[in-house]
């Protein structure tokens, strides 16, 4: 039960991030509703991938693939001027997909009785698959990879999981917000970890 | 049968359409070749991952291979001034490709009795699989996303097959020789969907 | 036993050629890991994809993470004066990686008793699978694709295996080094093979 809401949550919200980022890059109607499918659905391919269910599972969400059409055709008829800041939008489902997908990973790890460097590199390709196909298709450099901090909240849901802390469902279910919100004041306060330039091509 | 058949003509036409952008963009006779198989091979594995059948099925292909092989070969030989429009057989294979993987998989959806929204996202990303491959390695916008109509008629097979109008074999070769034809036309003359822009980057 | 080593060489060596382009490319320490936990696993997921061995397998490499991790906190904490030619450290870990996959897709594929075409494609697509996802999220032009020699020596390792020469763990190990060689004389002598051009965009 826990797992289905997570698995509706992060499809419908990379569908809607997406939708937001085709809609950025002046993709057509149909390219908006394409990108939104690939990212949701692409990302629950690399799920299914990485913890080993058959990935034709997911042609059986029919409902799924109709709420998302329909939540990304909300989002293209939404009007322009009561929502100004889509940048933002795009980040924030962006944000609930990595915590419901890194979840799940992390969840399948652990119930395998895989070891805890495992559970979190499980958190942190489950997690981070979707927005990379997205960024990738859009030809956009992938989020995981960009200055403000990602991958460490998926890494925070693998050591909540992987070490026992987080368990029962509501304790599921307050790791995924504070993962959101983890994920939200990092772009929005530009929080950055060290970095070290090996200023490649200056030899 | 039939299936075999858009099989061979999926995977030839995407191996055929990968050599002629490695050529486009100046790669060596070897880049040609990985390309050309990278696209046609990629896309089926797109295909099998995404229909349930085992990825590792495509190397029991040996006279595929073979034939794939030959097939790019005589593209890479073939005299300059008698074929001078590139880019429209690079498209025109293309849309063969798209036309044969996406009938596979809005066959394979209908045939394990999915809704018909899973048949249509079936047939998008099925049909797409092997071009996305090919444009991301070339460092190319994906052709599904390009403002000429293109997903369109991959969702058209998936209508056709999932609403039963196309059933024998007979109706599955016309319904690929329109969809070939739509997409021919859509890129010939241009023809656009609405889009809407949000001018993301200039608030 | 001589697969399980190929496995360890090929992971590690993708976890560090990732690590390097992540510091080429100024991420931060943790993009330095997920690039190279992503080139490494992801490069075992593609593997293990076209092997037909369940991609849920990686997880149980447990010692195997923490041997990346710990590889790639040393190479970043590596200092700079020491170690200047950062490129060709990245290049030569990469020319291991790709040998060692090589190798063992070619393996796989003689021992399914598959033909000598489909060995040879096995060997190309499973050695420079990580490698590809490396330079694609990097948004750089993949190596295989460049203009030194690459592919050509993973269809060496294909037809070595494929026409039964090397066979046995000693054979197998010498196949390695000379492939690692071959490639690092080809990146350093700028090796080129012919290649035509078809000016695509000038018509």
């Amino acid at each position: 039960m826990t797992w289905e809401v997570f698995n509706v949550i992060g499809t419908i919200a990379f569908a809607i991030s997406g939708a937001i980022v085709a809609m950025e890059e002046e993709y057509d109607i149909l390219g908006v509703y394409i990108l939104g499918i690939v990212t949701a659905f692409g990302g629950g391919v690399v799920r299914n991938l990485l913890i080993g269910v058959p990935v034709s599972a997911i042609w059986e969400q029919g409902v799924l693939f109709q709420l998302a059409l329909f939540v990304m055709t909300a989002v293209f008829l939404f009007p322009n001027n009561v929502l100004k800041h889509w940048t933002k939008w795009g980040n924030f489902t962006d944000a609930i997909g990595l915590a419901a997908f890194a979840i799940q990973g992390a969840l399948y790890a652990t119930n395998m009785n895989h070891p805890l460097s495992a559970v979190i590199v499980a958190a942190v390709l489950t997690g981070s698959g979707g927005g990379i196909i997205r960024d990738v298709l859009a030809g956009r450099k992938p989020l995981v990879l960009r200055s403000e901090i990602y991958a460490a909240w998926a890494i925070l849901a693998g050591l909540a999981i992987g070490l026992g802390i987080a368990k029962s469902p509501i304790q599921l279910y307050v790791l995924f917000a504070i993962i959101v919100t983890f994920r939200v004041l990092s772009y929005t306060y530009k929080w950055r970890l060290p970095n070290r330039t090996l200023k490649a091509r200056s030899y």
